[in-house]
C-alpha cells in the first residue's frame, strides 16, 4: 500500500530530479570536494503529521545509488512537534546537497496534506464520518497525496476514472434519466464496481436509491438538507458529502449523518509544513 | 516563453491523464454515446488571476486529437471577476466529460499561484523590489509555476541547479571562505552566469562584496538588518531577501531596500482558486 | 470504452513496430519505390467474429502519418463468413507492405479471442451465466483482449489488482479467517468497489456470506457442488464460476445457476482466426 | 542468446506489471503484513517443455528489487511431466502475491510455444527439416517467442524485416521480374544477408535459382509439388516451405525434402500449458 | 530506406532539442514577438555532398508543429559548390532561430559524413571495390550516418550485432578453430545471414574457405598481401579489407583485388562541412 | 560535475547499445560459453589526452550489471603516449566481447576532443585566452562532449539556450536596437543571468557597451579589428571571439587580447584518436 516503490513514483523521481537539478548542480559540483561526506536532520519546523519519508531514501539514491544512508525516526502519519528530527542522513556531501531541495519539496507537500487531513478528521471525531480526497489533485502526484491523506487518517475516494461508478448529472442527461443511467452502468460494469450517483436535491435521491445506487453524493447541500436525504435513505446507501466544506462546518455535515465527507482542499491547497534540512 | 508545448509539459499531460483516467473513463463510455456532442465554459467562481488556460486545448487534444474546439476569452495574467467566463470548449461529450477533472485541476492551482504572486507584487508597489519565485515548487510542476508567477507579475530566479550560481553556507564551508568560494565558482562556472552569496550576517556581506559577488541573499534578516546591509552595500551587489515572507511584512522588507524577495509560498502553498466547468 | 487510442496502445504500436520492422524494412525498401502506390482487402480465411480492426488505421498511421487510408467495413464484434472483406487500406504501397504483418498479428489474435468468446456465450444462452475473462491474458495486451472478449459478448473481470478486492486462500490465511479478511478489506477499500472471496467448499460459503461479501468466486467445484452453493446463497451474492470450464462443460456450470463464468482460456490461449491480407 | 536481460524485455516487464497491478494490488496490501514471509513452487500440471523460467527471478525483481529468491529447479527446454516442480520462490509474501499472475502469464504461454514447437520437431525426426518460427507472433513477445521456439528444438526464422531479404509477390511485381528483383537486392542490402524468394509455382522457381537466390520460399504447394521442386532444385538453394502446415501434415512436407518448414502456430496458437503456483 | 521518419529518429529529435533549448530559448523568448514572421536558407559555405536535409522538416516541426514551411532544394548526395542554396524555411521566426543550431548539427556532420565517403568512392573509381562503413559510428546517430555513407556512394556493413556473423579472432579462440567455429555459427544462425571470418593471415584464409565461409574480412594487411589471398580465394567468398585505410591508400587496396573496403573514419572522424543560415 | 551518472547518460548507454547489440550479438551468443571469463586492456595507440574512461563501467553494467570489472589506470585529462594502458576489465567473456565497440565510440570521440582541445589550450599557453567550446555539438552527445573539453584544458561556453543571453543580429533586428534588446533581455531573464551581445563591427560593441552588455562576441574580425575593439572596451566587458579559429590562427586572436576563443571544432569535427582493445 505504500507507494514509493511504484513505477510512476520512480519515474517522478527522475524526472523530478531532472527538472530541478538539470545538467548538474553547478554550485555544488564546483565547490564541494567528490570525496567531502557529510550528515543531516530533517527537522519539523513547526507541529505537523509527517508524510513521506521513505521518499527521501529514494530521492537521494535516484541521484547516486549508494551514496548516501538514510535513517528514518519516525512513523509515516505520526503527529509532531516542532524540533523532532524526522529522518538523518548520511553519506556524499555533493548528493546532500543537491539532492536536499526535492526531498524537502516532497516531504513538506504531503506532510501538508497529512497534517491538513488530521485536523479534518479531528474535527469530525465521534461521528460516523470518514474524510476522504477526491480527483482534486496536484497533476502527477495522486498516488502519493492520497498516501498522505491516508497516514493522516483520512480514507480514499476512488482513484481515477476506472476504479469506480460515480454518475454525475452529464451523464444522467446523456442517459435520460438516473433508473436507466444506474442500469446501464450496472450492466456495463465488472461485478466488483459500486455505483454512486450524484444528487442535487432530494427527488433525485429517491430516484437512485429506487435504482438500486450504492452509494449517493449529495452535492451542495446543506447539513439540514443533508439530514432529511440520510433519514430518506435510512441505510439503503452510503452517503457522501461535497462540496464547500471546511474545517469551520465539516462537523455539521458530520452530524447531518454522512457516511463520507470529500474534501478537495486536501490535495488542491494543502499549505507546505516547514520541514528544514541542517547539515552538520 | 510559454512553457505549454514543452516536451516536458506534453509528457507531464501524457502522465496525468493516464494518473486520472487509467484504464478508461467509465461511467462516461457505458452512458455517453460516442458521437454525442456537448459545450462548456470554464467560469471563475471567485476573484482571481489567470494562469493556464493555453493548457486547455492540450489536456483534451491529448486525450484525443481533433475531437474538440476551445476558445480562450482572457489572456493570461488578467484579473477577473467571479462569473467571467475563461473559455469555452465544444466537441466530443466524453472528451469533455473525460478530460475536463485534468484540465481544472491544472488552471486552478496555476491560477492560485498567479492570484497570490499578484497579491504580493501589489503589496510592493512603489518600491524597487521585485516578487520573485524559488525553487520550492510542486515536483514536475515548476515550468508551469514559473510561468504563473510570471503572468502574476513575478519574475523567476534560476530555474534550477544548472542556471546560476547560489553559494550557500555548507558551499562556503567547504571551501573555507567565501573569497575561495567566489573566486573558484567564477573561474568554473561559464561566463554568462553571475554568482550569489548567501549572508545570514553583515560581515559576510562585506565579504562577498570583496569577493566581487554580483548578487548577495540576505536570509532571515529583519527589515532594519537588511537596510543596513543595502546600505552598506550601496549598489554594488544586487539584494535579494529571502525568510519568512508573509503578506503582512512583505512590504517592510521592499521598503528596506531589497531589489529582489522571493517567496516560497507562491509555489509550494498557494491555494487553489475556485473555477467551475458549466456543460450545457 | 474502446481502447484504440489509449496511450497504453500508442505505446504498444510503436514497440510493436520497432520488433518487427527494427532498423527498416530492407527488401520492401530496396524493391518497391517511395511513389509506388497500392491498395489491399483484409479478408476472413474462415468463419469468425472480428475484434480489432479499428487498430489498422492506427498501425498503418503510427508507421507514416497520413500515408494510408483505411475503410472499415464490418463492425466489431460482427460474425462474418470466410470471403468477407474486412477493411480495404490503400497509399503507399511501402507502408503496405510493411506494416502488413503487425496489423494482421494483432487482428488476428483479438478476432480469435473475440471468436472464442462468442462460442462460450453462445454455449450458456439463455441461462443467466455471463462469460468473464480473467486476468490471464497476454502480457501487454491486456486492454486489447478485454476489449475483445466484450465484443464478442462475454463480460470483464476486475481489469488490474487496483480495481476490486479478490480474497483468495492465501489472504485468508494471513488474516486468519474470511470474516477478519473481509472486514479488513472493507474497512481499507475504497466504498465504490466490491468485496469477493474465493471459497473452495461449502462452509468457507457460509463464512463469506456471514462476513458480507458481495460475491464468491467457486473454484474447481462440480456443477453438482456449484448448484448446492448456488441454493445456499440464494441471491445474497454474486456467484462466479472459475476451474477447469471447457466449451463441453460450460453449459453444466451455466445450469448449476452461476452469475458469472470465468475463463482463462479466452485470452491465454485462444488460436488466432485466419484472416488475409490480398493486396492488388 | 538468452533475450531475458534485453531492454526490450525489461521494459515489457516494467509495463506488465503496470497493466497488471495498476495503482497497487489492493488486497493483498490490506491483507497481508508487510513483513510477512512466504515461499513457493512453480509447478507443472501437465506434460510440457519448460521456457520462461529465468523470467521468475525478473518479475519479482522488477517488482521489488532483492524481496525474494528464486531457485530455478529445471533447465530450459526440459520436457517435465504433471507434479514437477519447475522453480521454488520464498521472500515477502506481498512480493509472490503481485507478482504471481503475471509471472503465470509469462512462463504458460511460452512453454506452450516450446511444447508445441517439440511436438512439431518431434514429427520431423529422422529427416532434414528443421522447423523454424515466423513474424507471426504475439506483439511485444518475439524476442521471447523465438527463445521458446529455439529450447523447444525449433529454429528461428529472420527476427524482422531488416536481418534478412525475403522477395514476395509483391516485392516482384513491383520491380518487374524476380531477376530484376533479386538483383536489385543483393546490390543493395549488405554483404552478409542472404536472399530468399517466395515463391508459388515451379517456373518461379526455375527463375528464383537462375537469379542466384539463396533460398526459395514454396508457399502453398502440396508435398508432391514441394519434392518436385526440391528435385529440381538439387540443393542450390536452400528450400522452405510455408502454408497450411499442421501436426498432420507437416511429415509429409518434411519428407517432400524441405530443409526448412516454418509453422505460424507456434507463436499464434499454442495453447498456453497449464502451471500451477503453490504457496505454502 | 529513409530513416527519417524511424521512431528512433524521432526519439533524437525530441531528446537533442531538450538538450538543446532546455527549458526554452531565452534569448529569442525575450526578444522576439511570437507573431514575428522570417524566413532563411541553408547555404553551402563550401563544395560538399549533401545529406540530411529531410531532417529540416522534422527539426523545426518537433519544435512546434506546423510552425514553419521547409522547401528542400537538393537532393540527398547530389555534390554542390559553395554558396548553393540548400534549402529554404519560413515561418515563425522564433521557431526558426531555436531550431537552426540543431538543423545545422545534424546537416553539417552528415553531409560532413557523405562528403568524405562520396571521396573514397571517386578514389576506388573503376575497381571492383565498394567502400562500407564500420559500426564505428558516433552514439545515437548511426542509421543516420548510413544513409550518409548511402547517398555518398558507398555501402553499408551490417548495422549491428544482429544481423551478420562476422567471427574474430576470440570467437575463434574461444571455439578452437575457424571450421568449429563457422560451423557453430551456421547451425546457430537463421538461414538469411551469411557467415563471414576475420582472417590475420593467409593460413587462416584456407581454413576459412574449407569451413565455408561466405566472406572473409583481411585485416591490417598490406596491398600485397591481400593480392594473394584474393588469387588464392579465387571468388569463393567475398572480400572484405578493413585497418588503416586512408585517402592516400585505399586505391592500392581496391587494385589488390578487395570486394569491399570497410573505413571506419567515414563515421568516426568525419570532419563537419561548413553550412550557415542566412535568415532574411 | 562528471556527467556519467547524469540520467540524459544512462539514457544514452541504453539506447545506444540497443543500436548497436539489436537483438542480440549473434556471433559471440553463437560462439562464446555463457560461464567463459576474459579480461582485456584499453590501449592508447597513439599520443592522446584521455576523456571519457569512467563510461566503461557504465558501458560494461548497462549491458550485464555486475558482469564485469574495470580499473581505470589513467585520470582524465592526462596525455598519454601510444601503448598506454588505459583500463583493464575482466569478468564474462561475453559481455566483454559486445559491449567493446561502444565503449571504445565513445571514449575514442571524447578523448578525440580532449586531445583537440589540449592543442588550442597549449597553442595560446601564455595569453589571458581561454579556449571555450560552442552548441555545435553532436547531438545527443553535448554533456559529454563538453565534459572532453573541460578535462582538455578548454572551458565550457553556455550549456544550452536556456542558462545564458546571447543577442545576436536577428535578435537586434527583431527589437530594433543594441540598446533596446539588451534592455528588454535583462528585464527578463533571471538576475544570475549575464547578457553577451554578438558584433560583427566596431560601432555594435559601443552600443552594446553602452546598454551595459556583460559581454561581447566579436564574430569573423582579424586579429587587428579585434585587438582595437579590446583597447576601446577596456576591460568593461568580456571579449568572446568566434568565427574561423584554426591551429594556425588562434594564437594570433588570443594576442589580440580576447577573453575567450570559443570553437567549434573542438565539438563537431574532432578526429576520433586511435584506441585499441587487447583481450586476452
Amino acid at each position: 500500500m505504500e507507494p514509493f516503490g511504484h513505477s510512476m513514483i520512480l519515474d517522478l523521481l527522475v524526472r523530478s530530479l531532472a527538472e530541478d537539478v538539470g545538467r548538474g548542480d553547478l554550485t555544488t559540483d564546483l565547490l564541494v570536494p567528490v570525496a567531502a561526506a557529510g550528515s543531516g536532520a530533517f527537522v519539523a519546523r513547526e507541529t505537523l503529521v509527517v508524510a513521506g519519508l521513505p521518499l527521501l531514501v529514494r530521492v537521494f539514491d535516484t541521484l547516486s545509488p549508494g551514496a548516501t544512508q538514510v535513517q528514518i525516526a519516525i512513523e509515516e502519519g505520526e503527529a509532531v512537534r516542532e524540533g523532532t528530527v524526522l529522518a538523518r542522513v548520511e553519506g556524499s556531501l555533493r548528493v546532500l546537497l543537491t539532492g536536499e531541495r526535492l526531498a524537502l519539496n516532497l516531504v513538506q507537500t504531503l506532510s501538508g496534506t497529512a497534517s491538513l487531513t488530521r485536523r479534518y478528521v479531528e474535527a469530525v471525531a465521534g461521528t460516523r464520518a470518514l474524510i476522504v480526497d477526491t480527483r482534486k489533485t496536484l497533476p502527477g502526484l495522486r498516488l502519493l497525496q492520497k498516501w498522505a491523506v491516508r497516514v493522516g487518517g483520512g480514507r480514499n475516494h476512488r482513484f481515477g476514472l476506472d476504479d469506480g461508478i460515480l454518475i454525475k448529472d452529464n451523464h444522467i442527461a446523456a442517459v435520460g434519466s438516473i433508473a436507466a443511467a444506474v442500469a446501464r452502468a450496472r450492466a456495463g460494469a465488472h461485478h466488483l464496481l459500486k455505483v454512486e450517483v450524484e444528487c442535487d436535491r432530494a427527488a433525485q435521491v429517491d430516484e437512485a436509491l429506487a435504482a438500486g445506487a450504492d452509494a449517493v453524493l449529495l452535492d451542495n447541500m446543506t447539513p439540514k438538507q443533508i439530514a432529511r436525504c440520510v433519514s430518506r435513505i435510512a441505510g439503503r446507501a452510503k452517503v457522501e458529502v461535497s462540496g464547500g466544506v471546511t474545517m469551520e462546518n465539516v462537523r455539521a455535515f458530520a452530524e447531518a449523518g454522512a457516511d463520507l465527507i470529500s474534501v478537495g482542499r486536501l490535495t488542491h491547497s494543502a499549505p507546505a509544513v516547514d520541514i528544514g534540512f541542517d547539515l552538520g
